[in-house]
């Protein structure tokens, strides 16, 4: 499998386990690969590396096989030692040279740029796609820049050859438009985390690009 | 170099920025390494990736030169990454089958035991040393086990292959008894982070293997 070529990123769940409502994390994620979810990103930012890693080789163990990646947040040892497809890193992780280096060159890296600068820069390293963080202002995380809006998205799909991953308070009503602006991808967490039906939130995700002609 | 069969674990410096009383944690690992400390742990349980990985990589150009190993807390990653020449994991942090698999067969990997069962079971590892954690009560940290004292570790060095590195409330004073209770290795954090002077504060340490025919 190469994941580098064949990932579909239209609809990218990244996790968090507090959003799930009390559901186990694996049950919503196997639904929202159900409902079309072509990549999921394992981000934990409390647990012990034991417990990361344990989570990440339940997960790998059931989406894999299936044809979706597994993309580790951080944690370039836990995404070696569960053997994930990929790793995702922010300006305040692992430099993209180094993720690249431990991960091989079959890995999939994603990096997080905050800034049109960020975004330029992201074009020097072998890395499969960027994510455009926040796109819009969410409560999931306060630590952010400000947003791209989808005026800043309009912007770096027409500079940057770069795949955009568009995360950060995308949900059903605007995801039309996030798709329209440019992005070859919707990321969300609490969109499907949190959702009362996770199968049919990624499916209404999925349907923004219908139309658009955009296979990312 | 082969860190696994020369390195000296006589006076083992664990780091803790914080208290590292407002120094630069690099002045005081280089102090402690003209003292005698023969293996340095990086530990740093709230930096960024990143900053983790300048700190380790900084900290490797420095010691590693002097055939002192850098071993890197928790992190295979931040261990690869920065060229370091080891690995320590507690019982949260990655199995030490991981650790090895990802380090490689020529990494020091040193795993914490708090009980004799956690120490019966590390003989099925290949490991370099076990921490008996903690030797005494300790404000260090406070999420331990029962302490071993000097009985458990005089039981732990009766019973077990392993070679013991002591970690826990040991200083200058209680340094001596621990190596005759069994020690090969003590470990120290604010004995030596929090020395006025941290080359005199390794310098006594190490005097506890005098006439205790102890290399280890």
């Amino acid at each position: 499998m190469n994941w580098r070529r064949h990932t579909d990123y239209r609809v990218y769940l990244v996790t968090d386990r507090e959003l799930c409502l009390g559901r186990p994390l694996e049950d919503i994620v196997l639904a929202a690969v159900r409902g079309g979810a072509g990549a999921v990103q394992l981000r934990e930012k409390h647990a012990s590396s034991r417990e990361f890693l344990e989570l990440a080789r339940a997960l790998v163990s059931r989406i894999q096989p299936l044809g979706i990646p597994l993309i580790i947040n951080d944690r370039a040892d836990i995404a070696l030692a569960s053997g994930a497809a990929g790793l995702h890193v922010g300006q305040s992780d692992l430099p993209p040279e180094d993720a690249r280096r431990l991960m091989g060159p079959d890995a999939i890296i994603g990096l997080s740029v905050e800034t049109m600068e960020e975004l330029k820069e992201a074009e020097a390293y072998d890395i499969d796609y960027v994510g455009l963080s926040p796109i819009f202002a969410t409560p999931t995380k306060t630590d952010t820049h400000t947003p791209w809006g989808l005026e800043g998205l309009r912007l770096a799909r027409r500079t940057s050859p770069l795949k955009l991953v568009a995360i950060g308070g995308i949900h059903r009503q605007n995801a039309a438009a996030v798709v329209e602006a440019g992005a070859h991808s919707l990321a969300v967490v609490s969109e499907i985390c949190s959702a009362e039906n996770p199968e049919e939130a990624t499916r209404k995700l999925l349907a923004a690009f219908e139309g658009s002609g955009r296979r990312a």
